[in-house]
């Protein structure tokens, strides 16, 4: 199994604090140590670091830590490797072109029988069974949109479709973005919070480390970040149900629907 | 204008040298400061690293000369903006999914009347003609070669065909590759040289540098290095000519063709 980590925010936000206490869980406090990535949004614009390498030993991971990059929407993932050896090729987020945005997308869980659902304009790279699926949710929105859709929500109505039969594969927690929509759908375990004014003082779980946002925020920011698991302890987290997609935009909350089985 | 950089290796190669010395044009020895990107090709996976800021200042690209990725294929550019305003998404190279591959591409130069070249499957991003002109180039080859060729000489035809129509429009060089292949296309200034056994040492231009690549390599190392101006100022660059293309593979010239008008 694997990390996820998503944000969504209404201003450029870094992610160093969550960033931070993530990368623990990748060969520190946790097992996930097989790899890590992170995706930024910035304006149209999209950058990915990714490592096949512990993150807690990677250079890399430790200038995310400490160079703040602000984004609206950010995607992360630590693996710990099931389906697939452990390389670059394998490591989360996975991204390709669609309506002439970037969509990137990282997956938690482990499906079966993947193979038989055919794939389209988009191929998987590496041999994981999340890239697999990852091309083929994005195939079907090619299919059924070839441009954007007037109402975004018959969209987000048909991602919750597929991703519902995905779920009947396995185990199926998802984040996904075009830079605008951050999509998290919960198979298993998904938890989310979103931070606006008051902001108050946070503490991360993983790590001796503390934050107060309201000295690093303004009166009108909205700030939603979402993890398998909280990574504050002193945090009212929402946990989410199996079955359940919401969708963020500008750090709100903008569509929500549950399971159907 | 812009400068490039690329790479082609029979084996995993770091690139730190040369990049080092290229950096310094981004806003050091040289006045392309609008940002930079570099993608490393390792086994079957692609990572890539863009700044929209100088390459001179920004701590990514020190951590890219510090840090010793090997890769057997790189392209890197650096940017001085004409065609498209300076953001993250206008930040060369410019990445694909293509067969199951990441293709991936930089281009130098500035072209007119390219909006009339039809698109298809990939559609650019950000505001660029070179974005542009290279998913028009990548929808040439989906179209032409739905799947790869049989005979790879025939695709490096292809290429350099479509190359030379791109020439038309104004001026284009670029360095395109999907991790095997390295495409080196000039249309008004690229050099290449290839460094294999006996080694010697070398010397940057752009920079108090050299390196002594016997201390570095093994007997059967190809490295080919390919960039807009000599990087080292004492060995024997080759001077490409106007439309002509080098195909490279594992460090090796597979290709070249020579320019029709």
């Amino acid at each position: 199994m694997c990390e996820l980590l998503g944000m969504s925010a209404n201003v450029p936000t870094d992610i160093c604090f969550s960033f931070a206490g993530l990368i623990q869980r990748g060969g520190g406090t946790g097992p996930h140590s097989d790899g890590w990535g992170i995706a930024f949004y910035e304006g149209d614009g999209y950058r990915e670091f990714r490592d096949p390498h512990p993150s807690i030993h990677s250079p890399i991971a430790r200038l995310i830590c400490d160079y703040p990059i602000k984004s609206r929407v950010v995607i992360s993932h630590i693996r710990q490797a099931n389906v697939g050896q452990i390389s670059l090729a394998n490591t989360h987020p996975f991204t390709r072109e669609l309506w002439g945005q970037h969509w990137s997308a990282a997956h938690n869980g482990q499906l079966a029988n993947y193979q038989a659902l055919a794939l389209g304009t988009y191929l998987p790279v590496g041999s994981t069974d999340s890239e697999y699926v990852i091309c083929w949710l994005l195939n079907q929105i090619r299919q059924h949109f070839p441009v954007p859709p007037a109402q975004a929500h018959t969209l987000w109505q048909q991602v919750h479709t597929w991703c519902e039969e995905l779920r009947r594969l396995g185990v199926f927690n998802l984040l996904l973005s075009n830079g605008e929509y951050l999509f998290a759908y919960c198979s298993t375990k998904l938890h989310w919070l979103t931070r606006r004014a008051p902001f108050g003082e946070a503490h991360l779980c993983d790590l001796e480390m503390q934050v107060d946002f309201q000295q690093h925020t303004g009166d009108q920011d909205i700030v939603t970040v979402i993890a398998t698991e909280p990574l504050t302890s002193n945090e009212a987290w929402q946990k989410m149900q199996p079955g359940e997609l919401v969708v963020f935009q500008a750090g709100e909350k903008v569509y929500q629907a549950f399971g159907r089985f």
